[in-house]
């Protein structure tokens, strides 16, 4: 078979454009790749592997000759266009929440459960959350080395996980309340500094750490907490994994990081933990405190594996550990997982 | 007996500075109030209770006549001169690390453990550290009604727990990351934007968290973490109390949150838990995310109490709770509660 077509549905958002630059950047197994998009960006020309493509609407023809689709839009956008892409033939691998709890679709990171892709009998395939992504990364191979019994999560999420106009948002609050020394020392200032333009969040975020993200679920769980528990058990196939988490968003631009407790079967050692994610696909491990190495958000910006780090064994539970995960939520977050997963549909097609 | 004197050690640093606005705004239970400092600050004049008070040097002979001396100065400072003042017949309210697990000296949370201070062989009487404090004021009232067995927590704190030079670090981070829209998005932008001065951080602050915080202790812990679970025991009186903790530094002026998982000895409820702490003194309940309500820096900021909210109980264990608490660092965090102990012993004094 000549090499297949991939459309790249919200090619023109934020998650898109890392698509995009990825895609150029890979080893191309592509032939033509379309960009697709909401009737407002057609038209639009963007650059892809060295070449100007032009945007189509987002019609069910422009899936006509399309073998892979990767789709980056919200979840109702998701939930009505992928059936009509999958009825025209093309697998789809979908980085909303839409699928990835239905039985019949496989989540899937590459790293971890990449048999998973077997089984899609709806021809859909989706992408993890950004924050079970970065985690699941350091969390995996510990889990083979140890048997994963439960977590406690705490989130440190960055703006871009909002997409765009969270950027926007950030940087817009940063340039009102940079050079007044005053704020964040009295109560409501910094609120009078920022204004109403809160943007996709429910609090000012610049000088500040806002505990929600995501959509209200019953018993005052987040929607993004739920997705740790939900996927991580997925993910893993630990249908009885304790999982707790409190999701934060941080005045952060790219990367999420999470402050892990995670709880195994039998005994740990950091010493031996550390061994486990060394050799990991997808992972550098960051670990000397003292000469001020850990996992940070400026650093694993723009790169590909998520960075694991202060890694300790807990003090008072010898099958515990605490450590620090914190990974680019635009690549492998989203885009990158989602391309490598669109590359082993391409190489099935062979 | 006439209304006692009190010492300020420390009245020229950023917490010394908040104890003379709590002086100044508190009912007033002092006779004389005496100023104290390095030479280098010795000769300034300060404002305390409407009046322009001069700062003396720290000298033994400063002493003399004192009562009661809050100590706000570096761990080795307090270890040299709080012996030198007790020796005078002064009650000492040590805000430092330097005697908080000696078995001889209490640490004191007035709304906790106030009987506490009753044995002091030492006449010293220690102040906790910020996050504990923040964290202990929500986790007290759950104990007595549940009985706490473990903790699992994750700060996010402010950069102000360094002091008034970590303050001015993140001002000047902000001003140099302000007005660029490309920083963050791309590796090692943030860290060319602020440069090599990064204060008493070990990496920037801005855009940017920081999964340490203190020093480096065995087994990779750091510090805080450590005293997040020495204390905590302490306080409490449990011994046996199962902790483990990660301290991050993230970009906020002066509030420390706490992401807790609480597992006790009983099944809890959401509801008893915000029972518990809705009378609870020194808490704020601030629990409806739909509302926007939860607590965070720069609603916490310049107030007293601790902010307790995003309270669940675990989806996987019925006797644990989630919970997200804000406390300002540099009040009860530290200024409130070492004025708060010093009037309960001037109390004692009448």
């Amino acid at each position: 078979m000549a090499q297949p077509t991939l459309a790249v549905v919200g090619a023109t958002g934020s998650v898109g454009t890392v698509m995009l630059e990825l895609l150029s950047s890979r080893r191309n197994v592509w032939g033509e790749i379309r960009l697709l998009a909401t009737a407002r960006s057609a038209g639009k020309e963007l650059s892809c592997r060295g070449e100007r493509l032009t945007v189509r609407e987002l019609t069910p023809e422009a899936f006509d000759g399309v073998d892979v689709a990767m789709f980056d839009v919200p979840d109702d956008v998701s939930r009505e266009w992928a059936p009509i892409a999958t009825a025209r033939g093309v697998t789809v691998v979908d980085n909303s929440a839409a699928f990835r709890m239905d039985p019949d679709v496989p989540l899937v990171v590459p790293e971890v459960n990449k048999d998973a892709l077997r089984d899609r009998p709806r021809n859909i395939v989706s992408n993890a959350n950004c924050t079970v992504m970065a985690m699941m990364m350091a969390i995996a191979p510990l889990h083979r080395e140890y048997g994963l019994r439960e977590l406690v999560l705490a989130s440190y999420q960055a703006a871009s996980g909002a997409g765009q106009v969270g950027v926007d948002t950030l940087h817009d609050q940063l340039s009102k309340v940079a050079g007044d020394r005053s704020l964040g020392s009295r109560p409501g200032n910094v609120r009078q500094a920022v204004g109403d333009d809160l943007g996709p969040f429910s609090a000012p975020l610049a000088l500040n750490v806002v505990p929600w993200s995501g959509a209200l679920e019953p018993l005052g769980w987040s929607s993004e907490e739920l997705k740790l528990r939900n996927e991580s058990r997925k993910i893993l196939e630990l249908q009885a994994l304790k999982v707790s988490a409190t999701c934060v968003r941080v005045p952060v631009v790219t990367g999420h990081s999470i402050a892990v407790h995670a709880v195994f079967g039998s005994e740990v050692t950091a010493d031996g933990a550390r061994q486990a994610l060394r050799g990991a696909p997808g992972v550098i491990l960051v670990d000397d405190p003292e000469a001020g190495e850990f996992p940070m958000p400026i650093d694993a910006v723009g790169t590909d594996p998520s960075w694991v780090g202060r890694i300790r064994r807990a003090m008072d539970d010898p099958r515990a550990l605490d450590l620090f995960v914190t990974g680019d939520n635009m690549r492998k977050g989203a885009a990158l997982n989602t391309l490598q997963i669109a590359e082993l549909i391409a190489a099935e097609m062979k």
